[in-house]
């Protein structure tokens, strides 16, 4: 087991298995077969066809505004609910474009991104205390309640980025649901940069990026969760953060690799490691090209 | 002015203009239409087509040994060298892989290593100073007979990574070379992740990756050239380093992303400065697929 492991597993995809979402000419994600004969129900929305999925000419025309795609997808996505075809319901709309920076296409439910291969946004946020017994870090046991990873080890503070809201907002108010960290507190967290992966789900596929932070908190704090998203904290030394992460599955596939960052940025993994040039490249992922 | 002009700078390529550079059936690198036009002149040593270049029949078997390779496309090399169009000799072999793993298909001479499109490696130092004045980094002039970048600033220690040598003590030998500092002190340095940019030239492309390493020295250290690659050391207060960095291009241009980089991690850069997601992504640039 290695940290090698951790970042295969959040990289499994296989471009073969995925057709093309194009929305107004622009490739902005990409579906599995079976959601795009799934798609071909609603003609009157989406266009299916061997070359892959887009939207009914009368949406996809770039003068078409955003909210009317937006209505109009969001429509067949309540169906999709109802049918529990699409689960973990969160009721936030996501952006659907190819980049952070661009002027989003149509927004669509959270629960539906990785059905749509549409890059999602997160936050997450390294609590860390300094102490004579050296440096520790707070862990979360995400609520068994979670649709997505119950049960499972994550960062004290995390959350998805919805469309909106910034991510220094966004971050600060999840510092404040997640783990009752007050703002004069939360305010000196550090964004430090970001991990990127590409999961292939029974979905679909997830392209992420996650912008992590880092925040040193007083050894006097103790985190309290008040959403009901989170079962448990725990106070571990890094040391044992970094072997959970290393030998065991038990953190949230993404949350291991956004420790892994911070193992890295620590320098706790030494650039002789064999694997270390393939860590280091590991949390960079990029979608491989689809094979049309 | 701002960081990501440093970062589009370094991420300028159009892949329109390349062809694929192609070696037992894998793509391992890509090349300009002119220079494929000028390889074709070797024909028992590339085969080039409308589809892009690769090693004449009797080289491409992937039976044929590394070293058969090597020898065979270095004394193509070696004539380009003397007709003056690869520049810059420096007598180093570079791996071509697609991956720091993979096991090489042949090695080229560093100042091809563009001419071809394959990733070349580098290991750079942010090399700072804590005191009671605030952090400081030692800033490094390059030699003006550089090949690269003459004139140019750059970070403290920097040097390519050629086969044969691991990353860490590569780093510790540049260290010695380029900053004369010991290995009780260079042995300190934290291997911190890496920057990555895609970089078109006249000659072809750089889909480089760099190394990071930061390391903090004792006040009382003063650095000495002793390659004659650095013209210069200057100490500098890291306002005036992210200033340099942000107004200029005085910095060559990938060791002002390795910049960005530190100040990044150092939390210098807010994350609801509207440049920061495509800052923090411009630092993990991939090669766009080829049009072919």
């Amino acid at each position: 087991m290695s940290y090698l492991d951790r970042i295969r597993a959040a990289n499994n995809h296989d471009p073969g298995n995925f057709l093309p979402f194009v929305v107004t000419g622009v490739r902005v994600g990409c579906v599995k077969a079976a959601f795009a004969e799934t798609l071909a129900r609603w003609p009157e929305v989406f266009r299916v066809d061997a070359r892959g999925v887009t939207l009914a000419a009368e949406l996809n025309s770039s003068k078409v505004p955003v909210a009317e795609r937006t209505r109009a997808v969001g429509e067949v996505l309540q169906v999709l609910r109802e049918e529990q075809l699409i689960d973990g319901w969160r009721d936030e709309h996501y952006p659907v474009n190819r980049s952070w920076t661009e002027a989003p296409y149509l927004l669509i439910e959270r629960a539906a991104v990785p059905w749509f291969g549409v890059r999602g946004y997160g936050v997450h946020m390294n609590g860390f205390v300094r102490g004579a017994d050296g440096l520790k870090m707070w862990i979360a046991r995400r609520s068994l309640t979670k649709p997505t990873g119950p049960g499972k080890l994550d960062q004290m503070v995390a959350g998805g980025q919805p469309a909106g809201i910034g991510l220094y907002d966004n971050m600060m108010k999840e510092c404040e649901e997640e783990a009752g960290i007050p703002l004069d507190i939360a305010k000196h967290a550090r964004p430090v940069g970001a991990i990127s992966y590409v999961l292939e789900t029974k979905a679909g596929l997830r392209p992420d990026l996650i912008f992590n932070f880092d925040l040193e908190l007083p050894q006097s704090f103790s985190p309290v969760n008040t959403d009901g998203e989170v079962e448990a904290f725990y106070l571990w030394p890094i040391e044992r953060v970094a072997e959970t992460v290393r030998d065991s599955d038990d953190f949230k596939f993404n949350c291991a690799l956004v420790i892994i960052d911070f193992l890295l940025r620590q320098g706790h993994i030494a650039a002789d490691d064999p694997h270390y040039p393939d860590i280091v490249e590991g949390l960079m992922a990029r979608p491989a090209p689809l094979s049309d």
